[in-house]
């Protein structure tokens, strides 16, 4: 294959507008025990109150920050030589693992040598490594040994996103500190269903998570660029980003930018689920230049190798596509294992049969030769395969539903039983699994599917897509399913798996994966408030704060978007006045209820009392005073 | 004031985008027990399913129609004239009613005879009506005597949706019929909470609900262009969209626009909510072009009399306005009766004090004259005026949550609990109820505001902002909210009051229109579907059965916006042909699920067999055959 012009163009430089911080922000990195433990995250400056709200500091706020550093103005990106590994040196000095002399795979060598590929391809300077004999080098193995990683203190640093010296800040902030600091880190109680999370995340406890299966911390050893992150229902909810091209369209040089564009908005991991041309090469593009997490659907690849004939899958040329995805670093692998023979027939009475891909080609295979799937008969191969290079299950729910008509019937709950078998056997082999979950689901059944898969699954990590709560709104189902997913995170899911407005119709482009994004952020994040996890309700505070002191700028960028804001504020009142009036568009000066509150609050202020008692007391004592100096105890504007 | 030639444009006419019918589908009237009673709904046409499919006819679907005569070609829209005055006839008939010799407002007389507002007005051509002396002339009085209006036939009709027909369709639709018919009728039990829907809902069903406070009907006798509509718990679950200018922006035409927009896509009632100039004149115009309730907050012009100041509202000034308003139709009243004095200083160690902006005059007045509102100690004088045109109470939450830390706090609660006192007065006079809710509430804590509700307002109907699950994403909290709104329809709210995405940043557009409308229409639907209402589930099932067919055109006309589905999918396939085709650009035609379930089928149907048991004994007996035979049994493209 020749050079790809648009392809080259695409994938030697990033968008500037991918790169350049967000207001007002700035990358910061945590030190950890170890110099080489650095945690970035993102903190948030704001502007004091102004004088007549009380002139108070309000300290930064720390956000977790996915941008990896693309976000960081000290450090040059340049795709074709894509991130530092961060990690190389832990993975090293385990000394468990050994350096191949290149990939081992069939298909890796092949495409390696492929001369018409060398315009496409990664020029990549090291080799793969595994496990050397007999180890076993997954962050699973080592947290059941007692042993804490440094991937596992860098999660517990990122994951507590500084609060307490957010709230030291906060007490230090002026006289008023000790008030400030309590409004600020007010929080109502949750209701966690079971889930119980620590108000200050330690090493150890992250340890003691994986080692239960109750989290996982997806870390290819080959893919040494990630920053650890972990999923699991007693740490923050997280999302994923769907990317990748198909057979009509698409270039790797779009899908790299697609990974960028996701992260920088909040994707916690990203899956490639290409299934067009150059899936091998998209992939080691995509990985090389990413700081969180890769999953991948195998299959999908297998299928292209086979020229689309199911029935001409072996468990061979799935190995094979396996250990070659293992070597490129790919962090976790949806595999469809729980697709039985006897499942099949449960759904040919649907309302929709089999949605999911890999699900409808793993039921074809077992229909064309009438046994169970190699995922199924090979699953203890796949364990030890995985657990040389840490690669976590994703374990797939191939006979999810398709509409809510079909949600939590026999063939979708059957398959979950089985899914919660195989956990049972992968955990035998130390390798970390999570199980993925619809779907389409109307809301009065979501709780149920959720407690069935904690019981069934015991307790490993829930992965959902979605769910969709309704069908009947084509063009939204970014909305139709963060109301699903809102629920189903706030009840244990650990991952939520966006939805774009382009799903059913067509491929997202970069508008659709930024609105997918923001409508799982959104249902993420409420559902850690839902949960009760501690600190959530901070960012919610200080933005609220911000909206009540009129403070627009800090408004606008202690949101999800704070482009979108800002531009949305200023279609009606552009200038930049208006970012510093005390009223805005909505409802003009004299309208303002917030302007009204203020009024009463500098009521309270310049009598010089604590707010409720002054006014309680204005009330009591003052009441004629009150009436004829009515024109007087507020401002006017 | 001269004419104003943008003004004049934009009423001239309405754009042909807002009124041309939507992609198949058909205005058709349902009659009722006399001629004058016809029901209009929109039929959407579906194609036949493909012959691989089994070739059956798929009859079409009945929805909900809020769009009114604009979306009937049949019907000549000159918004200069208005609508037809279709309850004219039943008002009149009712014979305890009396024609003013016009507005008997001293402020709708004055506004009249201003000769320099001529260019302005709305020329309507018949004066407003009253109940004669002693009457009472409300839905909820003649619901109490016995009485079924022609209002709650209409309404019982409307909300069947022509289920039965369309189940009688199925039937009939050929020898699959019966099957058929099982197959779309399918609906999960719903969880309900109390809520009590009957299967088919009868005249009779509607006026024990309005007789007994739990469901109201806003129709204001002088608003006869309005179609009935019910806003109750055990009713479809309805969606409120706001419009209005402000001091800052926008035009009485744009404000008409908005209207026509907003009922187009979906708005049950639209809320007026203007606070710039003329509006008066921009309420005549909207309501004489609305086929849906109007609803008004009167506080915010009997404001702008008074020049913004809110110490100087009195009774009178108030009292005048609201005569004024009801004699131009308006369907139900936000009265911010609750804003007691004693729970003013509750709000001011709040995160966001008070955000309502009637709450904060409200709160602003008590303070000055440091007494009960007017609207509380003559809460038995507006029952009075109320009652003599019709009118709806929305008792207003003047003191809502404006931040999730404000959620359920002893302001709002107490607040609250007033409004289930003052919901008992104005029952005593028969003046219907509603009771509008927050705001801003995390998940965890909505079900206990929906409880606390239905418990101290007596089940009056609830009718809530969002509720917005967390304050971080501005720009996207049509999303925030429809989480949240969602949420607590499913738990009991009757009508959900959208919120669009400039929320907290400036005023909608009509992009952002219909972004809310969508956005609160899904909100409403999988709160219907979660809760059971019977039926609900009829469209979800045939969207997804078109989408399993690959059919299309009707998967995008079925859902609730087909021009923005259509545009998606046109994006990446926009050629004729790739409607018709069996796969998208999604996988394309080597991976599509649906395909390969389609394969199972097909493979079911030729043996002759019911699909399940096609496959069970296939499995069973041919095995050796299925190998053999394995490319042959599925269909290749």
């Amino acid at each position: 294959m020749a050079a790809n012009p648009k392809f080259l163009a695409a994938t030697a430089h990033v968008d500037e507008a991918a790169i350049s911080p967000l207001p007002n922000s700035t990358k910061i990195y945590v030190s950890g025990s170890r110099p080489d433990i650095r945690v970035p995250m993102r903190e948030i400056t704001q502007a004091d109150t102004p004088a007549s709200f009380g002139a108070e500091k309000n300290p930064p706020i720390t956000v977790y920050d996915t941008s990896g550093p693309y976000s960081d103005p000290a450090v040059r990106i340049d795709v074709r030589a894509g991130l530092a590994p961060l990690r190389a040196g832990w993975i090293l000095e385990r000394g468990d693992t050994e350096e191949l002399s290149g990939p081992s795979s069939n298909y890796g060598i092949e495409r390696l040598r492929d001369p018409n590929l060398a315009e496409l391809r990664f020029n990549l300077q090291r080799a793969p490594r595994r496990a050397q004999g007999g180890r076993n080098v997954t962050q699973m193995h080592y947290a059941r040994q007692g042993i804490v990683t440094p991937e596992m203190e860098f999660i517990a640093i990122r994951e507590n996103m500084r609060r307490e010296q957010y709230l030291a800040a906060l007490k230090d902030s002026g006289p008023q500190g000790a008030k400030l600091a309590a409004l600020m880190m007010r929080q109502h109680p949750g209701e966690s269903f079971g889930a119980s999370i620590p108000a200050t995340i330690t090493p150890e406890f992250v340890r003691s998570e994986v080692a239960r299966g109750r989290a996982i911390i997806p870390a290819n050893i080959n893919h040494p660029e990630s920053e650890p992150m972990i999923i699991g229902r007693n740490f923050l909810v997280k999302i994923n980003a769907n990317i990748g091209n198909s057979a009509v369209s698409s270039s790797i040089g779009e899908e790299v930018e697609k990974m960028t564009w996701s992260i920088r908005w909040g994707g916690d991991t990203v899956m490639d689920l290409s299934t067009g041309k150059n899936i091998h090469e998209t992939r080691e593009w995509i990985i090389r230049n990413s700081p969180v997490p890769i999953g991948t659907v195998p299959i999908y690849q297998a299928l292209e190798k086979v020229n689309g004939r199911a029935e001409d899958l072996t468990w061979e040329i799935f190995r094979d596509t396996l250990i070659e995805q293992c070597e490129q670093g790919v962090d976790y692998f949806t595999i469809h294992a729980g697709v039985l023979l006897r499942y099949v027939p449960m759904t040919a009475n649907r309302m929709t049969g089999i949605v999911s891909r890999g699900g409808s080609i793993m039921a074809k295979w077992c229909l064309a030769h009438h046994k169970e799937s190699f995922l199924y008969t090979h699953f203890e191969d796949i364990c030890q395969i995985m657990a040389a290079y840490d690669v976590s299950f994703s374990l797939g729910d191939g006979l999810r539903p398709g509409s809510v008509w079909d949600a939590n019937d026999e063939a979708q709950l059957s398959e979950l039983r089985t899914l919660g078998e195989l956990t049972q056997i992968a955990w035998r082999h130390d390798v970390q699994v999570m199980i993925e979950g619809p779907g389409h689901v109307p809301m009065q059944l979501i709780k149920e599917n959720m407690d069935i898969q904690l019981r069934e699954c015991h307790e490993a990590p829930f992965y959902t897509l979605g769910p969709l709560t309704t069908d009947i709104a084509p063009g939204y189902d970014h909305i139709t399913s963060a109301i699903g997913a809102a629920q189903i995170g706030w009840y244990g899911t650990a991952m939520l798996c966006y939805v774009t407005p382009k799903e059913h119709l067509g491929l997202p482009d970069k508008k659709d994966v930024k609105d997918g994004i923001m409508a799982y952020k959104i249902a993420a994040h409420a559902a850690d408030l839902a949960k009760g996890h501690p600190g959530a309700q901070i960012r919610d505070n200080a933005l609220s704060k911000a909206r009540f002191e009129f403070r627009w700028d800090d408004q606008f960028n202690l949101g999800l978007d704070p482009d979108t804001a800002k531009d949305f504020h200023d279609e009606t009142l552009p200038a930049h006045g208006a970012k510093i009036a005390h009223f805005c568009s909505m409802c003009g000066p004299h309208f303002c209820s917030m302007k009204i509150t203020q009024d009463v609050r500098d009521y309270a202020a310049r009598q010089g009392l604590a707010e409720g008692e002054a006014i309680e007391r204005g009330m009591e004592q003052k009441s004629a005073e009150f009436v004829e100096k009515g024109a007087e105890i507020y401002h006017r504007a």
